[in-house]
């Protein structure tokens, strides 16, 4: 089971999750994908699960907890795709991860699935926990609640079909990842056109650069710089493959 | 067994405590609960680990090293307490987990519960991993070495039993958590009267709100923004429940 | 197993490549040593990985990731010293773990510790997680490729062996930390004489001291506070015993 958070490694938050992991899935291996999601960002989130989960074994239970609107409208769903099984809250955050083969879609309400008082401030606590500890334990997810469709939506889908496409996701690095599909020649950002290099090293430190990025899609970086910082580009910039 | 610590994700300080541990308790099961705890802030890990700690199964182990003080005149202790075990300097950060039903505090001496020569300024790894896997391996308390009082205080309790109370933690999130048993109507705070409400999404975006916070305590934050910035309130700062 | 990247705890790459070892070494217990690595600095995970893993049982597998050259002319390496194998680039950041007994070093070229299309800016997730898992399985580091040596350096080695060194890391608390063995009685640095002390408790608040790490060379810090900001110290300045 993994966890992805915007909970920090300063707080209790994260440690309360796998506390309530601890006591009601005690045989489940709890693996930290990442914690520091910038708070609230639901786009930086859905990356970060598209990229890291999909590599773990088909089967492998993902909780993901960025949720500014705990308590509130938005529902409380595990999401089956692409042979995993996600827990979080129906606000986008899985818009990646089910973008092509949702198996499924529960809302969490049943009482195995979540504590009887769940705090309306910490579901991860209180719902998500339990209810991945649930599924840990082999309960189906049908089991979890009421068959729903998953209506949390993102600006940008994880990949264009076409030429013209956006900034989808900033690094730890500044590199830039687009949702164009390489490969590709060229790519143009912010009125600058950049040859598609193979890696890092081909250009000069400093220099700029386009690839094939670990995703399958084009990214501008900079060798050993950051080409967020130096480009001023934020998340939701244009990219276009050069003719 | 859990760890908390103020050693940051940047040095290899946690990792030896985790080395440390892989040796003498190969079996034990280690979960990071934060290592970002602010440095030396003893008041801030204490609130961590009453807030994550409670959540584990009882009998769980949790070391805690937030030590400004290593190598000095603070005991190095175990603290039973709520039907848990705490490992790590008697500066305070026990103060809160060991409020009510303390069952028992030893000092670290005996040298089944620690190395022979642990270096002065790194008692993670040469007392209180080693403690922690002692306790781990079955060794009861008692034979770390003689019962003794934890000492180590704050400069407020985790709950206040009246209407007047003070900011116990500021959180990630800039929320200002309170030792005011909930629920109440209205809280004030710095002059500002605010109205209780259930969640987040009962007020509109970057407005304030209380309500009652996953710890069962009163809380103050602004809705997808930063109560601590807004208010500019510090822990310590004064809170009462409105008559 | 343990990590050490570069990655932060904000983005997906930590957690592919534990996707990656659960799917290939299910039964490897995977610890996070830290991923907070400031990004390129070779010199500071030399450091991390020399003074965390030291502390593991030995037939322990580390990986360090922090790669600028990945995809470009740094080979992917096993090293074997000091009873651990390490996975990672030969660009220095085995320095000084292998500085001493290094037992082998192999590249990784074999089909069994590598995907077959590594993409060329993640080898973390295509090469190096797959070689980790090769060893956990119980693949010997023999058979990961041709007989090497590492090639990397830095520009300091862990210890000096005269009354001149320099500083080799500055910690997560901005304490200086040199590569001269202890004990001594005093020691100068930045032109600044300062005495020896036991541990921190040894001076006042805000005072600064030398004492004996708990890596065994000699460090300069300021109790309560960080040396390096206080004296604009950075890593590489000398550092004397005084005579």
């Amino acid at each position: 089971m993994t966890l992805t958070t915007d909970f920090g490694t300063a707080d209790g938050f994260v440690g309360a999750m796998k506390g309530v992991l601890a006591r009601l899935a005690p045989e489940a291996a709890v693996v930290d994908v990442a914690h520091d999601v910038p708070r609230h960002d639901r786009a930086h989130a859905a990356w970060v699960l598209a990229t890291a989960t999909r590599e773990f074994p088909r089967g492998s239970i993902h909780v993901c907890v960025v949720d500014p609107g705990v308590g509130g409208a938005r529902a409380d769903v595990i999401v089956a795709a692409g042979g995993h099984l996600y827990v979080g809250p129906d606000n986008g955050v899985f818009a990646y991860v089910g973008a092509d083969d949702v198996e499924g879609t529960w809302a969490i309400t049943s009482p195995a699935f979540r504590m009887p008082e769940a705090a309306p401030t910490f579901h991860g606590r209180d719902v998500f926990a339990p209810a991945a500890a649930a599924l840990a334990r082999g309960l189906p997810p049908e089991l979890a609640g009421p068959a729903t469709c998953a209506a949390g939506t993102l600006p940008w889908s994880a990949r264009s079909d076409g030429q013209r496409g956006v900034v989808v996701h900033v690094d730890h690095y500044g590199n830039l990842v687009s949702n164009l599909p390489g490969p590709a020649r060229a790519v143009r950002i912010g009125g600058l056109a950049i040859a598609v290099a193979r890696t890092y090293e081909d250009v000069a430190a400093g220099a700029v650069l386009a690839y094939v990025g670990s995703a399958g899609t084009i990214e501008v970086a900079v060798r050993e710089g950051s080409a967020a910082d130096r480009f001023g580009v934020v998340r939701g910039a244009r990219i276009e493959v050069e003719a």
